[in-house]
C-alpha cells in the first residue's frame, strides 16, 4: 500500500487526501509535524533530504516529493488527468501557475497570519503577498468565466492543486467575495465524489 | 508551424529554444521585449492575458503558457519525456522544483543584478535570494552524486528545465565552483545533440 507522508493542515499535503478519496483508493498517512521539527528527523529526511512534506513512499522504497508531481503519479490511467496530450499539458500549466503564482502568495500570507506571532517580522510582506495573490485570484476568475474547470471541460488533479490553498484563502485575509466564479468553483469541487473537507485541528468550522 | 513567443534573454524562454534544438524541429520564433512593455500588447494579452513569457501558439490558434506546462507539451512521445509513469512523475518532481525553489531566487537574483539599476531598493533582497538559491544548488549537487540525470538514467525535460538558469547562475552572484556535479551535469546538457547556447545581446561569453 502506498504511505503518504506529510501535515494535515498544509494543503500541499491535503492535495493527496483530497484525490486519494475522490479515486476512492486506500493509503497509509503517517503524519509529520512540522512545526516541531518531525521532517528534520533522520529517517524522514532519508526519503527527502530537503526534509518537505508531503512525501509518497511505494511498498518497494521509492519516494517521490513535490505535491503536484505525486498528484500526476497518483493520477495517472484515471479520469483526473487526462489522456490527451494537450488537456494533460493544460492541466499542468495551471499546476504550475499554482507554484509558481499561487502558493507562495496565497498560502504563505496563511502560514504568517495564522501560524507566527502577531508581532513577527515577516508581518511586513504581507501587503506584498496580498497584492500578488489578488492578481492570481484574478487571473483564475477570468478562466472561470470562460471554463468550469482549470483542465477545460472536466474536474481534474489541476483543480485539486488549485483548491486546496484557494479555498481556506480567507486564512490569509483573502475576500473571495469579490471572485464569483472561483467561489462557485469551489462549491463544485466540494460536490465531487468522494470529496473530504481538509482536516485542521485548530479549525472550527 | 508552432510559434513560440519569448524574450531570448529569459532562462524560461530559452527552455522552449533548447529542446526544439534538441529534438530538431523547426519553429517560428516572434521575439517579445518585455522590458520594453511587448508582452502588454492587446494582441499579446489576448494569447496571455496575465502578460507571462514564453506563449506556444498552436497553427489552429489555441494558445498555453507556462514554460514547463509547454515543454512538457513539445516533448510528448519523444525521448526527452519519459513514458513510465515513474520516471515521468519524477521528471516533474524536479520541474516543479525548479519553478518553486530555484528559479524564484537564482534567475530573480539574475534579474535585479543584470537588469536593474545599481541603487534599486530590490538589491536589499539579494542576501536571501543567495541563501536559498544555495540550497536549491545544495540540492542538485546532491541528487547529481546519485544519478546523472535529473529524471533519472536518461537527459529530459527536467535537466533542460534546471539548465536554462544554473548555467547562467552566475550572472546572480552565485559561485558554481562550489558544486562539481553541477558542473560536469552543465556541461553533458552541453554535450546533447543540437544543444544551442542561450542568446543574448548584451552577454559575450
Amino acid at each position: 500500500m502506498i504511505t503518504l507522508y506529510g501535515m494535515s493542515n498544509s494543503g500541499n499535503c491535503y492535495k493527496l487526501q483530497l484525490l486519494m478519496a475522490n479515486l476512492g483508493r486506500d493509503y497509509a498517512w503517517e503524519e509529520i509535524d512540522v512545526l516541531r521539527g518531525e521532517n528534520l528527523s533522520p529517517e524522514f529526511l532519508a526519503m527527502n533530504d530537503r526534509g518537505k512534506v508531503p512525501v509518497m513512499k511505494l511498498d518497494d522504497g521509492r519516494t517521490m516529493s513535490e505535491s503536484n508531481a505525486i498528484l500526476h503519479y497518483l493520477a495517472e490511467g484515471s479520469e483526473l488527468l487526462p489522456a490527451d496530450p494537450w488537456a494533460r499539458a493544460k492541466t499542468l500549466q495551471w499546476m504550475f501557475f499554482e507554484q509558481y503564482s499561487h502558493e507562495p502568495y496565497i498560502a504563505v500570507a496563511r502560514f504568517i497570519r495564522k501560524f507566527l506571532p502577531a508581532d513577527h517580522p515577516r508581518r511586513a510582506s504581507l501587503d506584498a503577498l496580498t497584492a500578488s495573490g489578488n492578481e492570481a485570484l484574478a487571473a483564475m476568475e477570468r478562466h472561470l468565466t470562460r471554463l468550469p474547470w482549470f483542465g477545460g471541460e472536466r474536474y481534474t488533479i489541476a483543480d485539486i492543486a488549485l483548491f486546496a490553498y484557494t479555498h481556506i484563502a480567507d486564512d490569509g485575509g483573502f475576500d473571495l467575495g469579490g471572485y464569483p466564479h472561483v467561489e462557485r468553483w469551489l462549491k463544485r469541487v466540494q460536490a465531487q465524489p468522494g470529496f473530504v473537507p481538509m482536516r485542521e485541528a485548530d479549525r472550527t468550522d
